[in-house]
C-alpha cells in the first residue's frame, strides 16, 4: 500500500503508543517484517520474531515494551503493549485516509428505484441496483453490480463490495462489510414430501444481521422459513460460508472459510468454527465453543471448550490398512473383550 | 409475511381440509407456533408439538385429526391428514397471491439481444442480459443482473433470482427455481497432462435440467466435456452445491448445502446427499441411496439404504489420543491377532 | 458442438498425427465413443475401451498405434501416441475456429472508466465494468457483468466469463481463464482480538496470478494482508475453491472442486489437491504432494507422495458401532497393552 508520505509522529498522534526515536521518519506504508524497506513501518508481536526483526529494514517498528530497547538500535519505534492490535488499528486508519480521497459518488449507470431511500454520502458503483422500498444508510458504499432487494435495509457506513445480493426485506446493521458474490436472503431449503416428490415450502422469513458483521466472498445466508435467520453483532464470516434458514449465530462468533451451519441450529456467542467446520441442523452450541477445522458437529455441545473430529492424514498405503481395520473396529473390541475374559476353569 | 387480510374460509376453499370454528377468522399471514399472534395461522404436525400448540396464540391452526378436538378449544382450525404438506401448499398459495400483485415488467435497463426470444409475461430485472438465440418461456422471472447465455433455454414459469448465470446452450425445464449467484454451465475440469503442464480440454457439452428443479445460491453445475451433464426433474439442490461435468442426477434426488459430486458419477433417483456429503468421480449410486452429512463416497453403492462415514467429534484432548492410536490401528489388530494365537506347546 | 463441416485431413494438417483412411471424411464435431455418429470424430485412449470402440459409429477415430489396425476396419483414423492429448488440442482448435467467427465487440452497455486501458481486440460483454486505472491485455474476453477493479491488470488473451470480480490492484497473467462468479481479491480473514471483540485488519496486499492459470466458478481468492497472495503459472483450480490470504500455490498445481487452503500456507509445484481436500494455515507442502479427496492436511508435508485421511463409508448401523468404539480407541490400546504384559509370577 502506498498513500503519500506520512511522518511517524502523525501515526502516534492518531493512534497512541510511545514514540521512540525520530518522529519525522517518513513512511509510505505498512509492510511485513520480511518485505519492509526504509519507508515502511512493520510490527513485531514478540520474542519469537526477534530474529526476523533484526533482519528487517523497516524505517519504523511497532514493538512491545520487551523488545523496545533492542529495536531502538535499528529504527524508530512505536512501543505498545499489543502490537498486533495496534497494527490492526493502523491498517484501518491508513486505508480510511486513502479512501477519504475518493469522494462518494452515485455512478450514472446505477439504478435506484424512485421509492428507495438513500442516506447522505452513499456511494453507488456502476450498475448497482436499489429496489423499491430499500433503505441504505448514510455513508454506505454499495459496490458495482450489487443488488439491494425490495424493502431491504442496509445500515450506516456499511461497505458492500461488487456483486453482492441482499434479498428483499433482509436487514444489515451499521458498519457491516460484505464481500463480492455473497448472497443474503436466498431461500432456505425446505420441502414437504408428497408421494416421492418434493413440494416447496416458500421461505417467508428474513435475514437479520447486527452491527459490525463482516461476511466474506461467495457466502450464502438463507432467509428463515417463517421466523428469521439471525446473525448478531460483531460476527465475522470468512469466504464460502453457508448459513441455513433459521440459524442463530451469537455475537462475536467467528467462522473461517467453508464453514457451514445447517437449519435451525443455534450457535452461541464468542464461538469459533475453524475452516470447513460443519454443524448439522437443530443443535445448540453453548457460548465459547470452538470447533477445529474440518470437524463435524452432530450433537449439541453445552460445555465450552475445543472439540475436534478429523481423520488423521497418513501416507495413502498406511491409511488404507488402517481404514480397512477401522471398518472392523467393533469386532476388534469384541475380540479384545474375549481375550480379557478369564479362562474358564476346566 | 403480511399481504392483506384473508379469511380462514378462503384458505380452505383454495386448498381443502376441514374447517372447524369460525371461517371468518381474519389472517394476515403464516407464522411459527412460537411467534404466531391472533392474526396468524400456524401448523402442528403431531403430538410432540402439543405443548407448544397449547402456548400458541395463533388465530387459526392447521392440525392433524388426532389433535383436532383439543386444538378446537383454543382457535379456529383446518384439519388435514398432513399438516406439513398443507403448510407447504399454503405458503405457495399465499406468496403467489402476493406476487400476482406485482405485474411482470421488463426493466428498461435489461438487455435483450435482437435474436433472443421471450415468452409472454416474462419479467426482466434491472440489467438482466438475454444473449443471442436464448429463449425464455412464458411467465418466467429473470432477476436483476441475471445472464442467459447464447442459445440457452429457460422453460415456462421459471424463477431465476438476481445474479444467476446460465451458460450458452444450457437448458432448464419448466417451473425451475435458481437462486442468486448460481452458475449453470461453467466448464468442466478437464486437462490432458503434457510434460508437467496441463492442456485444457474444451468442454463442449451442455447442462440439461428437467422440470421443477430447484438450485440454491452459489451452486456450480459444469457443462459436460462431450456429452451433457444431466439433472432430472424434481431434483432439489441447496446452496454451494457442486455438480461436476457429465454427472447424472436422477429425478427427485435432494442434495443439502455444500454437497458435491465429482465428474461422470451417476446418482440414482430419490437419493439424498445430506449437507457436505461428497461423492467422488466415476461412481454409480443406486436409486434410494441416502448419504449422511459430511460423509465421503469413494465406491459405487448398488444397494439402497443409509450410509455414513463421519469422524466422531470429541473433546480435543480425547480426539488427539484416539487419532494417534488410529494411525497405529492396523498394528493394534496384529497385536490382538498375536494374543489370540494359542500359546505354542513347549 | 457443431461448427460447420470439416474434412478429416484438415485436422491432421493443423494438429499432426498419421492419417489412415479417407481424409475427405466430413466431420461436424467431436463426440464421445458412445454418442458419436457418422459425422463425428471420437477418441480411444487404449485397449480398455476397445469394446466401446467397436460399437462406436463415429466417422473418424483418434487411436493409439496399438489399436490402429483394428480400428482401420471401421472408420477413418488419426493415429497418435497420445490420443487424449490429441483430443485436448483438437477441442481447443475446433472451439477457437468457432470463436473466430464471433468478432470481439465492446457492448454498448459496458462501462469503461476514462483512465482504464484496453488492448487491441478486447471483447466486453454487456454491463462489464473496467474501473479507473485498470488494464486489459490485447485479445482478452471480458464477459457480461464482469468487474475489473481499479488499477487491476488482466493479461493478453485472457477469458473471463460473466459475473467475475477482479479486485483492485490484483493481477492476472496472459491466457488466464476465470469462470463465472469467481472473486479474486476479496479481503483476507484477519482480525485482532480486543476484549471479546474482533478488530478488522485491513488487507492491503494483492493477488498475483501467473500465466495460463484457470480458475473455476464461484472460487474465492483473497488478497494478502501485507504481502501478496501468489498463484504461479499453469495452476488449475476447479469450482468453489477457496484460497486464503498470503497463500502461495506453486506452478502447475491442480485443485479439484471445493478444495481449500488456509492462510499463509505454501503449496509446492506439481501438487494435486483432489476434490474437497483441505490444507490448514501456515503449512508447507513440498513439490509433488498429492492429497486425496476430502482429506485434511494439518501438518506440513515435506516428502512427495500420496496422502489420505478419509473416514471409510459404511452402512449407517455399522458405522455407528465402529464410531462409538473409535471414541474409546485409546483405551482399547491400553487394554491390549495390558493383555500383552506377561503374567506376574506368583
Amino acid at each position: 500500500m502506498t498513500a503519500g508520505t506520512l511522518r511517524l509522529a502523525e501515526l502516534v498522534e492518531a493512534l497512541g503508543g510511545e514514540l521512540v526515536g525520530d518522529g519525522a521518519t517518513p513512511l509510505q506504508g505498512l509492510a511485513s517484517l520480511t518485505s519492509a524497506g526504509p519507508d515502511h513501518i512493520a510490527f513485531v508481536t514478540g520474542a519469537k520474531h526477534a530474529a526476523a526483526m533484526r533482519a528487517c529494514r523497516a524505517g519504523a517498528l511497532i514493538v512491545p515494551p520487551s523488545l523496545a530497547s533492542e529495536a531502538a538500535q535499528q529504527s524508530a519505534l512505536i512501543v505498545t503493549t499489543d502490537p498486533y492490535l495496534y497494527y490492526a488499528r493502523l491498517s484501518q486508519w491508513w486505508l480510511a485516509r486513502q479512501r477519504a480521497q475518493e469522494p462518494a459518488t452515485r455512478h450514472p449507470t446505477a439504478y435506484v428505484h424512485p421509492e428507495a431511500q438513500l442516506g447522505e454520502g452513499v456511494h453507488l458503483g456502476a450498475f448497482a441496483v436499489i429496489e423499491s422500498g430499500a433503505r441504505v444508510g448514510a455513508g454506505s458504499f454499495i459496490g458495482a453490480h450489487t443488488v439491494i432487494g425490495a424493502q431491504a435495509k442496509v445500515g450506516d457506513r456499511c461497505r458492500l463490495a461488487a456483486h453482492v445480493t441482499v434479498g428483499e426485506r433482509c436487514e444489515l446493521g451499521a458498519r457491516c462489510i460484505v464481500h463480492s458474490g455473497s448472497v443474503i436472503g436466498s431461500d432456505g431449503f425446505g420441502f414437504a414430501p408428497e408421494q416421492g416428490r418434493w413440494v416447496k415450502i416458500e421461505q417467508l422469513g428474513r435475514v437479520l444481521i447486527g452491527d459490525d458483521v463482516e461476511i466474506g466472498a461467495n457466502c450464502t445466508i438463507d432467509r428463515g422459513a417463517l421466523d428469521d435467520t439471525v446473525i448478531e453483532e460483531g460476527v465475522k464470516l470468512d469466504n464460502l460460508v453457508h448459513i441455513a434458514h433459521n440459524v442463530f449465530v451469537g455475537a462475536h462468533t467467528v467462522m473461517a472459510g467453508c464453514a457451514a451451519v445447517a437449519g435451525s441450529t443455534r450457535i452461541g456467542k464468542h464461538c469459533t468454527l475453524a475452516g470447513d467446520a460443519k454443524v448439522i441442523g437443530h443443535l445448540t452450541l453453548a457460548d465459547g465453543v470452538h470447533i477445529s477445522a474440518c470437524s463435524v458437529v452432530t450433537k449439541s455441545i453445552l460445555k465450552p471448550g475445543m472439540y475436534t473430529g478429523i481423520f488423521p492424514l497418513d501416507e495413502h498405503s498406511s491409511w488404507e490398512k488402517n481404514a480397512v481395520t477401522l471398518r472392523q473396529l467393533f469386532k476388534l473390541r469384541e475380540r479384545v473383550r474375549a481375550l480379557e475374559r478369564p479362562p474358564e476353569k476346566t
